[in-house]
C-alpha cells in the first residue's frame, strides 16, 4: 500500500547529471524479483561529501565510508548499494564482506579502493551473503548508464512504499539530481535512511562538505518519525566538475544559488521520508519562534515532534493543545507557561497562559482534518527559531512494527 | 477494563497511620457518580517532603505546593486533591482557584494555609470550578477517619484502570502506607502521577527530603510508560512522628531500615503505574551494567525503554534484538559495538558485536511469551550500573489516545 502522503504525481523526471552513470541489478540478497542493488559511478574530478549516522553502534560499510570521504577526487569514485540486509551488528564478517565488495567493484570499475563507497540497508545481525553482490558486478558495470537513476531510486527501496527523488538546477546551469529511501526514522529490520545527491557543479570538496552538513542539520536532522535513529544512516553528496558554469566559490552568488537548490533538493527528500513514515496519514511541520537560542528552539520542536500524545492527538484529528503545552514543558527549553502562544495554522490557540479567547474548539478540529498540519508555537522569549517535519502515529505503526516476526 | 497487570490480589490492605486521617467525597469537578475529591489531615509535628514535576509549564497547584515544602512542622499539615480537572495552563485563573481552595481547608481544619498542598489532575486549559471543591470542605472535615485511605486512593484516580496502594513496616515497627495514581507516564487530558506516602516515623523534615529526593531518582524517576512528562506530577511523603519508635537518624541502623522499607513501598508504586500503563500488555525492567558511568547507564536504558521500535517488538513478542542495539547506539552513551553483550532474561542474544552462538531464535521467542520481561545490556565499559521500568506499546494505546476527542 502506497503512502496517502506520496507525491500525487509518482517519481519526478531527473535530468541526467553529467559525469554521473548508474546500475541496478537483481541480486537476490534477500528481496526476490525486484532490483536489490544499485552502482553509480562517478567520472575523474569528482568531489564527495557526506554525513553519516552518529550512532554508537555504526554498521561497517558506514565506518568504512566515513574513513574516505575527502580523498583524491582525480580517481573518480563509485558507490555500491545494496538493499535486504543491513551488514549491522555483524562483527569482524562485515568488515570482511565490506572488503570483498569494495575490492570487487574497484577491478571492475577501475576505480581505486579508497574512493569506493558502500551502504547496505535491510535486516540486521545477519551475515552478508556478499557473493551474491560482487558475483553481479561485472554485469553491473557493463549496464553503466546515464538515464537510469530512477532504477538506482527503486534498488535501494527496503519498506518504502514508492521510490524518493528530486531535482534543481541553478540560474546558471548547474544541475542537481538526488534520490533516497528511508520510511519509519529507522526501522532496523528493514529500514535506515540513505540519500545520494548528483551535481555537475564544479566544487571543491572541502566546501561541499561544508554546505553538506550545514544543510543536513537543516533537513535530514530536523525529521523525525519515530525519535530512532538507524545504525546505518547515509548521505553522500557527490559533484563531478562536468558543468559549464563556473567554480562555485565561497561567498559568491553562484554559491548562493547553489545552496538554495541544493537545500531545496535536499529538504523535498527529508520530507519524502517522513511522508513515507510508517503508517503515516498526515505531514507535519513544527516551527518554533521566540526561543532563547536555537538549541532550545530545536530542542522544543524536537519535544513535540516525538511526543507520542501529540502524535497520536494528529492522528485521531484532535486539536489537543493541552499535548502541546506537556511537550513544551518536558522539552529541557526555556520556557514561560504565561508568555508561549500555540496556533495550529492560522489559527491562535492558546496565549498568555490560557487558551486564547478568539479560538473555538470547531476551528480547531476543522483546521486538523487537513493532510497537512503547521503547529506552531512562540516561546516569546527571544529571536531564536526552528522548524522540523514529522508524522503522525498511527495503529498502522504499531501494526507495521508489532504484528509481524522477524 | 482493568490492566491485565493489575494486582492479581487487588488494593492491598494498608494500616493505620498514627496522625493521619483520611476522607473522599463526590464533589462533581467533571466526573459524576463517583469520589472525585479527597483530603488527608496530618497532625502537628508532621514533617512533609516533596518532590514535583520538572516541567516548564507546571500547573498552579504545583507551583504553591513547591513554596511550601519544609515549612513549621509544628502547625500540622493537609492535602487536598481533586480529579477531574488538572488546573494546569489556566492562567492567573488557576492561581486564584489554589488561593481559593487553600483558604477553605484551612478555615474548616484550623491548619494554616501555609500548611495546605493541593493537588489536581484531568482535563489540562479548563477552569477549576473550584466552587465545587469549596463546598464540600466541611463534609470531608467532619469525615476524617484513620482507616479510609482506600477512598482517598480511588478518588485521586483518572484514566487509571484500579486504584494503587502499599504497604510496609520496619523491624522497629515504624509504619509506612502510600498511595498513588498514574495511568500513562502521563497523558495530559487525564492523566498525571501524583503519590502520597505517609508514615509514622519521628524523623526531620531536612532528612525525610533526603531520603525521597535520592530514592525518587531509582523509583518513579526511573519509570516511564511514554517518555511524555506531566505539567502536574507530584509525590509528597509525610512522616506524622506519632510512632513509638526512636527518631530517625542518618547513619544509624533504623535509618537503612527505614530505608529500604519505604524504597520498597515507593518501587512497588511506581511499578504499578507502569502497570497501568495506557494499553500495556507487558511489564519490561530494562538492566544496563558495565557503563561508563552512571549517567551512561540511565541514558542507555532510557533509550531502550522509550524506543517505539522496542517496544511495539515487546508487544509482538519478537525478540527483536537489532533494536536493542539501534537504541543503545541512539542514546548518546559510551558505547562499543563488539563490547557488549544483551540478554532476554538469563537467555544471551548477542555478544562481541554479533548474534551469540548459542542463541536460537526459539529461546527467544519462548521467553518474550512471559508477561514480565527482563532485558539485560552489558556495556563492557566500566562499573556503573542502573535499571529502569517500562511497558509495551500497543495499539491500544493508540486506540486510548487518538481514537476519542476530549
Amino acid at each position: 500500500m502506497i503512502s496517502p502522503l506520496a507525491p500525487k504525481n509518482g517519481f519526478p523526471t531527473l535530468p541526467e547529471i553529467k559525469g554521473v552513470r548508474f546500475a541496478a541489478l537483481e541480486a537476490g540478497v534477500r528481496y526476490q524479483g525486484r532490483k536489490d542493488v544499485m552502482l553509480a559511478e562517478l567520472c575523474p574530478g569528482s568531489a564527495v561529501a557526506g554525513v553519516f549516522t552518529r550512532s554508537a553502534t555504526r554498521a561497517a560499510p558506514v565506518l568504512d565510508c566515513q574513513e574516505k570521504i575527502g580523498g583524491d577526487a582525480s580517481q573518480g569514485a563509485a558507490i555500491l548499494v545494496n538493499s535486504g540486509n543491513a551488514n549491522a551488528f555483524t562483527g569482524a564478517h562485515g568488515v570482511a564482506s565490506v572488503k570483498r565488495i569494495t575490492n570487487a567493484v574497484a577491478a571492475a570499475t577501475g576505480v581505486p579502493e579508497t574512493r569506493i563507497f558502500t551502504a547496505s540497508t535491510g535486516v540486521i545481525g545477519e551475515v552478508l551473503p556478499d557473493d551474491r553482490i560482487t558475483a553481479k558486478i561485472a554485469d553491473l558495470t557493463t549496464a553503466l548508464a546515464a538515464d537510469t537513476i530512477k532504477d538506482a531510486a527503486d534498488a535501494i527501496m527496503t519498506t518504502d512504499t514508492f521510490p524518493k527523488g528530486c531535482a534543481a538546477q541553478t540560474p546558471s546551469g548547474v544541475k542537481i539530481a538526488g534520490i533516497a529511501k528511508g520510511s519509519g526514522m529507522v526501522a532496523p529490520d528493514m529500514a535506515t535512511m540513505l540519500v545520494y545527491i548528483f551535481t555537475d557543479a564544479k566544487i571543491a570538496q572541502p566546501l561541499l562538505q561544508k554546505l553538506l552538513s550545514e544543510l543536513t542539520d537543516r533537513t535530514f536532522n530536523a525529521i523525525t518519525v519515530d525519535s530512532d535513529t538507524s545504525t546505518s544512516d547515509s548521505l553522500i553528496l557527490a559533484a563531478t566538475g562536468q558543468s559549464d558554469a563556473a567554480e562555485i566559490l565561497e561567498g559568491s552568488s553562484d554559491y548562493d544559488t547553489f545552496r538554495v537548490a541544493l537545500h531545496g533538493v535536499m529538504r523535498d527528500l527529508a520530507h519524502q521520508v517522513v511522508k513515507d513514515g510508517e503508517g503515516a496519514t498526515k505531514f507535519v511541520e513544527i516551527q518554533v519562534t521566540g526561543a532563547d537560542s536555537t538549541a532550545d528552539a530545536r530542542r522544543c520542536a524536537m519535544a513535540i515532534a516525538n511526543s507520542p500524545l501529540v502524535k497520536t492527538a494528529v492522528a485521531g484529528e484532535d486539536p489537543n493543545w493541552g499535548r502541546i503545552v506537556m511537550a513544551i514543558g518536558k522539552s529541557g527549553a526555556k520556557a514561560d507557561r504565561d508568555l508561549l502562544s500555540i496556533r495550529f495554522g492560522d489559527v491562535l490557540v492558546a496565549e498568555k497562559g490560557w487558551v486564547a479567547e478568539s479560538y473555538s474548539e470547531d476551528a480547531g478540529a476543522s483546521y486538523m482534518k487537513r493532510e497537512e498540519i503547521v503547529i506552531s508555537v512562540d516561546l516569546g522569549l527571544g529571536a531564536a527559531q526552528d522548524t522540523v517535519w514529522t508524522c503522525d502515529f498511527t495503529k498502522r505503526y504499531i501494526e507495521i512494527n508489532a504484528d509481524y516476526r522477524s
